[in-house]
């Protein structure tokens, strides 16, 4: 059986509780870690470097692309954002699944470098809560409102390329599903491939 | 979310244990129900209609060939074994998983009839376990072992078929992983097909 942690993607629907979801889960569990991304643009006041982000220059950052040392990154608005390599490398070697919040495009990048990434879709439990939650509580500008839903639309076409929708309905219990849906993501043949090998390679050895 | 049950089939090495596997997983969940094959071999001493198997004729079971009314079937020394499709179709719609105990040419006949049945091979945690299991405690004949060893050989080739591997080591570790391997799998997108659609269609209606 193999000890090596797995990559895990979450993305899901703007509203869907992904930030709330994923700290009961590092909270409940110590198999996880978070990763932290790296970004080019200002903390904001109360930010703190290694916590929310790694606040690093363009020419560090651009140092990281050039040495192939980021796991996926992006360019929003002038800053670039981007998911250090070594980081996650390190405590995939300690056996700690790295959860990635991401939406989709570096989804499906991290898919194509480490196709035996879990990708997970958070959404609410119902399109009415959807609506609620994109809608928000009439305090929201029309074009606020709107953003949201083309950003809803677009998330929601891209759901069969996740290997798992997490229901976000009662904190608890869909902390509980995640958990056993990462978990068992440890148990299918592509990543479980020199457990396999051995035991074929023993058995062909037997007289 | 759908509520209907899964087909889950489970396959593996002979001597894994799979038969005490269920048993326990079927008395510590009440959302399980085991199959039970229809054969037109005669009862063993022991053995009732319903329990170990649907007892059948010839006539009767090639008439349930004739009516599509197995989920697969095979012809062993001149006896019929086959799944009845209606107590599955039954337990299913009931929104129990419906574990299915076969090896793998009827596990690969029930993937390309039902492509989300969930396939499970179960294993020994180790190739000394397995080999020890192979071998026997010493009392076997040689043609035992042999038919053994050729048919674990067989047996290994196919894992990559399946979806999940079970390691059994401790019986109550894997019972729990067995089922929350199971019920991960309720929440794959191709699993909650209505679910998606009726999201992203409200989605589009929104204004």
């Amino acid at each position: 059986m193999n000890n090596k942690g797995i990559i895990v993607v979450v993305s899901g629907f703007s509203g869907a509780g992904k930030g709330t979801l994923m700290k009961a889960l590092l909270s409940k569990y110590d198999n996880y870690a978070l990763s932290i991304s790296a970004t080019t643009r200002n903390p904001r006041p109360g930010e703190t470097h290694g916590k929310e982000y790694f606040f690093v220059t363009k020419e560090e950052f651009e140092k990281l692309i050039a040495e192939d040392g980021l796991v996926e990154y992006a360019n929003y608005v002038g800053n670039y954002y981007g998911t250090p390599k070594a980081f996650v490398e390190e405590k995939l070697d300690q056996g700690k699944d790295v959860i990635l919040e991401i939406e989709i495009q570096g989804a499906l990048q991290i898919k194509k470098k480490f196709p035996k990434a879990l990708l997970l879709f958070v959404t609410p439990p119902s399109v009415d809560e959807l609506k609620k939650r994109l809608i928000g509580r009439g305090t929201e500008t029309e074009d606020v409102i709107h953003g949201r839903l083309l950003r809803a639309k677009e998330e929601g076409q891209g759901i069969d390329e996740y290997d798992n929708i997490i229901i976000n309905d009662d904190l608890d219990t869909c902390v509980t599903t995640m958990h056993e849906i990462i978990q068992a993501a440890h148990y299918t043949p592509d990543r479980n491939v020199e457990f396999i090998n051995s035991i074929r390679e023993q058995l062909s050895e037997l007289k």
